[in-house]
């Protein structure tokens, strides 16, 4: 595909252009006492495992020795692909915006999870290419183009719209912090979208492209080979075009829409400091960019599912997490994030609900 | 200890004298409809992962396409044990009462959790030594006798105690499902049962006594040199003894009741088609003996949690288990239970409310 490509279609943003954020550190003056605290409940020392280590981070993000989760939301990324169409999926693109209605309809697995949970849920139109109507309740309209351009061709998107996306991924979740959510699960929809993310997580990482490939939502052993075939080309069109691995760059030129506004929302939640639920393999993709752009991020995040994808150990080992659950899903929209949240809500309220040793006339280790 | 060790103590039970239990395969009938259910959400086929086969087998439980939770019931069963005062736990044996005090208070980590995930909870005091007084809500008195005798000196408890406690067991869990529960968690406390598990996890499943030994909830190298050197000895007695691998003689034997008592309340469970969350090394300690007595009893239950202990390994090697949870808990109390109970409320939920690709007006795989 050398011979499609145009050079002058390669994106080279400068960073003055883009949003900025200022994400910083938690303040580590408090975490003595959180330890003292947890220390103190009625168990053995350590014997919560994870959980204790969750408590810890929910206290050190919001500053309190009494952290709580307020309006949980979780928030849907919805974009189509130009690539898609090139048969990087098992499922033709219409089935983007037939999942988006399913989501509206509330009869797709994360609205049963949500609802299961009690977690509020809002889809994104960042870029599905269907017309969904004016006024649909429960989806936000911030449709940036309806699809990417397909990056085996050139650039998924233009750098004014990488930064339209960002800005509009962060004005959503300042929406949702107005609203008292402190705590905002990551989940996305997009044929195509684990293509996408499999070339961020290479530029990203390092990790040879063909170990960031996998089957996505289902495709068989031909299939497999001819996502990987098709990638390696658009990886190969957009080095001898001179593409780097600045990660913005990395992002808009293999998108998609979706991934690049939860790019903005995951910065805008970490600055607002609430706790941000990453999904899968794509909300890690999103991670990643988001990570590189401001490294305490990863302070705010809670990674909760193992993908299946073979390309999220690196994003895991890159990001230095380990996921709560590992469930064998590979669905995406968000799905490993509301099942998970459960296990955050289990562990703020041990820290706010159990006794101590002390308060409980509870005889101490021998 | 071998010299202090009387021969006539050996309880050999024959099988006539224990309670018996009909417990058999689900019948399979129903299967392929169930699998056609499942695969006609709106998903990939398999991309939900374990909570397919959750709800597959919540559907085999139930004999029923919709099966549903009702009323679940967190047990705790409570005891002690005589071998605790020579030193096999981090803890002094009065933190056994000390923390059902604690769980009548809703203190406990095990409240929190069951409150936070709906599940109701009833301490069952099996063999504590100690009087809690009459008339305690949230306790049930079951009490054997104060505590075992120690195995270090001969059986921890005699054949009729041991059927009493497995009677015991059957009779709440009647209790129960009278009053529309159809899930029930298994927990336990007691200063001392990983050492118990530990024996009977060796006798049951052959492997080497010191790999099924681990710190409980918090030894240090030398009290787990000395918690390995006291097993086997007591074991040593045991063999010296003619003692054998048959379950139930392997339990009346390291005990304790609250594991006895848990056995009978398994297979009453079983018998009674509920869905059973069994807990990590304690709880599993009783379903081996359980599944021993009755092999179809594993496709009743729920494995939620994988023990940091060693054995737990083990067992779960023997029963064909993979645990739904890995967070790192050794606290026991049925808090890895708990935990996992939205994810079979999900697993559930998922079947009944998710949409079709009919339904939905979806496009299935191209």
């Amino acid at each position: 595909m050398g011979n499609r490509y145009n050079p002058a279609a390669l994106w080279l943003p400068t960073p003055d252009s883009m949003p900025s954020f200022a994400i910083p550190y938690p303040d580590r003056a408090i975490e003595a006492a959180l330890r003292r605290k947890i220390d103190g409940k009625t168990k053995p020392p350590g014997a919560l495992g994870r959980l204790e280590a969750l408590a810890l981070q929910a206290g050190l993000v919001q500053q309190r020795l009494d952290p709580a989760l307020e309006n949980p939301q979780m928030l849907i990324f919805a974009g189509d692909h130009g690539a898609a169409k090139a048969g990087v999926s098992a499922y033709p693109q219409e089935v983007t915006w037939q999942m988006v209605e399913n989501f509206l309809a509330g009869g797709a697995a994360i609205n049963v999870f949500c609802r299961r949970n009690g977690i509020g849920m809002t889809v994104v139109d960042a870029g599905v290419a269907h017309d969904f109507g004016e006024g649909r309740e429960g989806l936000i309209d911030l449709k940036i183009a309806p699809g990417t351009a397909s990056y085996l061709e050139g650039p998924a998107m233009t750098a004014a719209q990488c930064a339209q996306a960002i800005e509009q991924g962060a004005g959503i979740v300042l929406g949702l912090a107005a609203a008292g959510c402190n705590v905002v699960g990551f989940g996305e929809m997009g044929i195509g979208n684990t293509a996408s993310a499999s070339l961020i997580t290479h530029c990203l990482t390092g990790v040879p492209l063909a170990d960031c490939i996998g089957r996505g939502t289902g495709l068989d052993d031909a299939g497999l080979a001819r996502k990987r075939d098709l990638l390696a080309r658009a990886l190969a069109r957009y080095r001898a075009a001179g593409g780097d691995d600045e990660p913005v760059r990395v992002l808009a030129q293999f998108g998609g829409f979706e991934i690049a506004t939860m790019v903005g929302a995951m910065l805008a939640a970490a600055e607002a400091r609430m706790l941000l639920l990453i999904d899968g393999f794509i909300a890690g993709a999103a991670a990643l960019v988001a990570a590189r752009q401001a490294p305490a991020l990863t302070e705010y995040c809670v990674f909760c599912h193992r993908s299946a994808e073979s390309g999220h150990g690196a994003q895991l080992r890159a990001l230095g997490a380990e996921p709560l659950l590992d469930l064998g899903l590979r669905l995406g929209e968000g799905t490993g994030a509301a099942l998970a949240y459960p296990l955050l809500g289990a562990a703020v309220a041990f820290l706010d609900e159990m006794a101590s040793f002390a308060s409980a006339g509870v005889s101490d280790k021998a």
